[in-house]
């Protein structure tokens, strides 16, 4: 995609130095408003309100909505009152309380002061709800049918409210305000008479959510349930919107995101990596690695403790590192294995046990594998190929128990910490590789200190 | 979800019990598929094929779509031919195919005995392509028009084939099988007038992929594009299948997960956390485990080449895992959010000299803080609270000027690392922390020792 996109970035700006605005407009009018914005954020932004201007409305406020927020905002400044109008009409509700969302106060008055009162009300009922909840990513832009109708005035009423509507394919059976069934365009398209009522072949078994159940959640439903939409009710029960599949698909996107940045000891941002400057990046590093260097003390005062063995038999601490790396290694596996785990709902509390007991063999079977492979290497390796004599083997069976200790003790912190996390509210996702590590670190040092004792120094 | 569940699984296992058919059957039409098969994986094996008996025929075929293949298999080995005709033929296409290729070769004789021709077909056709392309997961149900019908025509079409299509809403027009253009059903509903052609309301900005584009690319042109769907074409250009959304979260979830495990130093694998033996999650762990542990040999040398001088300072020793730890930590934070913005193709190796620079400016601000802290930390922790004498302010010097130099050379090995490897053609996410930690382990030792060596042993 980015090959063509270069491609048609040189053509379109050829074709706009040399002012053959008419070329330029039948271009663009045969690109996706996703592609036009793409190639729309690579121009110098001068010239990005010129090119707007030529595509139809419709296209234009498609495109819109595909800008990152810097660019809508150089547009909307450049925009008149009327032009403003014209964008902000085309928008979805929810598309239109993402944009008040982003933008600063001045832009967010002359975009409310453009949209009709409908919804101005709608865009302020969609930002009442925290940032996260279906409330906040729902649009309120649904088709509603009653149980009384007939399939034939049920399409009649799609054919003559759907242009305005998200989407046309779930509609929603209400009574009242209250949510009783739904059924799809496919239900009403198929259905054998235009004379049935809609309470007739409508789906009662409803899935819904409420305005407040976590947008992370709302993916996880959507794509477990295989719906194009999902409707969200109050705490009355009442219908106040609904979630499509596309809302969903970005949120997954940015959950998965959020997951990976806090399993890498970073705090979450919404800015993408492009768009963060280095002062950002460095506000959202520096806290975990300040905590993670200072817990690095215990590490520094279990050698301290046993400086005068190390003084002793220097090559001991040779090994340090590929014990605390293997140990490391060992205990993300199972910590990201199994994060990834609850966080798709295949996991609960109660499996802990189970987990457990799983790591243990897997460890066990690791743990073998790993010191046999280490023994040959220190042997064959660090004494006869490097001659290093200092490394005996009892040296070599030190360091092979060590890590066979240290893989079994890093997998069962790593399997259980998460789901302990989970289970006392925290985010499982920041037990992750750096926090784990921490503590496998001092643990695999203490176990290291206390073999060697035992058989070297006994 | 779970505690929801378990409630209901404990009513189905006492209404089992009892032998109350009726009530159970009543009970579980209420419910989803994807529910119904949650709770059958938790019944005992020899009791769900009671159950599913009990299911009307099309929520049977959904229900058994939603199960997990050990499930599924037992299920088709308890069928009469009959009963395992009669799910076989409420199978959409693309179902059908998964569960040929998960099922054992005696199973998939009998499920392709049962599939009437044109079907046994269709799965063949998709079983030819290589796993995990496009071609692959699409599905031949497609919903396709011509150009010179009216919408009146497209419509009775739909009604009269739309049953066995895996999606009616988006409609493809093909002429002599090349796909010329595509329009939902809200255009034929919305169409002013039930006269107008196709070709006239059809929209021809075709978005395809080939039967050999990746499943992952699939995934994410369909989120790009807020598609329902997405059509398949051959190379000469005809329209063989589709893809749809709800095929496309779950390529999503799976290319995560995947990218999740590679980064966390495991052989990716299709199996779920709880489905996967002791056994199979040691194949997958081991390998990087040795990998790793092997390549830790260089760190091994280098400390054993300045053995003498850590003899000399053996409070050198104690701030060694601190430092790893800390570029490790700092280089795999830039690592994974480079790799994470390259499969979002946020990124391109165009970017490279910029990403390094913003590394840079990034590293010098972590750096001063870090070593700041570090400074800081060891004058009032390590000497004067733990009364450490050997801790001099030299040796403080040396720690933080080796780290602000580990954390620099750790986020420009963690931003670069990930996108050569891209541009060379391997995996970016094997490019992560156990990788990066290694690599940056070895570099911050040599800065260590060449920083004391200078200013200790000057």
């Amino acid at each position: 995609m980015a090959e063509h996109n270069v491609t048609v970035e040189s053509t379109l700006k050829a074709l706009l130095n040399d002012k053959k605005y008419s070329t330029l407009k039948d271009i663009l009018i045969t690109m996706n408003p996703s592609d036009i914005a793409a190639v729309f954020e690579e121009l110098d932004e001068d010239r990005t309100p010129l090119l707007f201007r030529l595509l139809p409305k419709e296209l234009a406020a498609d495109t819109f909505v595909e800008m990152e927020p810097e660019l809508q905002e150089l547009l909307i400044k450049g925009f008149s009152d009327s032009e403003l109008r014209e964008v902000v009409q085309e928008l979805y509700v929810d598309d239109a309380a993402d944009l008040v969302e982003e933008m600063p106060a001045n832009v967010v008055r002359r975009i409310l002061a453009q949209a009709d009162p409908q919804m101005r009300k709608e865009i302020n009922e969609i930002l009442r709800y925290p940032e996260n909840s279906a409330g906040s990513i729902m649009t309120t832009e649904y088709v509603d049918l009653r149980k009384d109708m007939t399939v034939g005035e049920a399409i009649t009423r799609i054919r003559r409210t759907g242009i305005d509507k998200e989407t046309i394919y779930t509609c929603y059976v209400t009574e009242a305000r209250t949510l009783v069934g739904f059924l799809s365009v496919k239900d009403l398209l198929l259905a054998p008479d235009d004379e049935d009522k809609i309470s007739e072949i409508m789906d009662t078994k409803i899935i819904s959510v409420n305005t407040m159940t976590d947008q992370e959640e709302v993916a996880q439903m959507l794509s477990k349930y295989n719906f194009l939409a999902l409707p969200v009710v109050d705490n009355e029960n009442r219908l106040v919107g609904i979630i499509t599949f596309d809302d969903a698909m970005d949120v997954m996107e940015e959950e998965v995101t959020e997951d990976i940045e806090k399993m890498a000891a970073i705090l979450p941002s919404d800015k993408t990596y492009l768009r963060s400057s280095p002062w950002e990046l460095f506000k959202h590093r520096i806290p975990w690695l300040l905590l993670l260097m200072v817990s690095a003390t215990f590490t520094g005062m279990i050698i301290t403790r046993f400086e005068d063995a190390l003084a002793a038999q220097v090559v001991l601490t040779s090994f340090i590192p590929m014990l605390m790396d293997t140990g490391g290694n060992s205990g993300s596996q199972s910590s990201v294995t199994v994060i990834r785990a609850l966080s798709l709902d295949e996991l609960e509390f109660s499996d802990l046990v189970g987990v457990i007991w799983k790591e243990i063999r897997t460890a066990v079977l690791c743990g073998i594998v790993l010191s046999a492979a280490c023994f040959a290497k220190i042997m064959i390796v660090d004494r006869l190929l490097l001659g290093n004599t200092e490394v005996t083997v009892f040296v070599a069976l030190v360091v092979c128990l060590t890590m066979a200790l240290t893989v079994l003790v890093a997998k069962i912190i790593g399997c259980s910490l998460p789901m302990l996390a989970k289970k006392i509210g925290f985010d499982p996702a920041v037990m992750a590789s750096p926090f784990i590590t921490t503590i496998v670190d001092a643990l695999s040092l203490l176990v290291y200190f206390a073999i060697a004792s035992a058989v070297l120094f006994a």
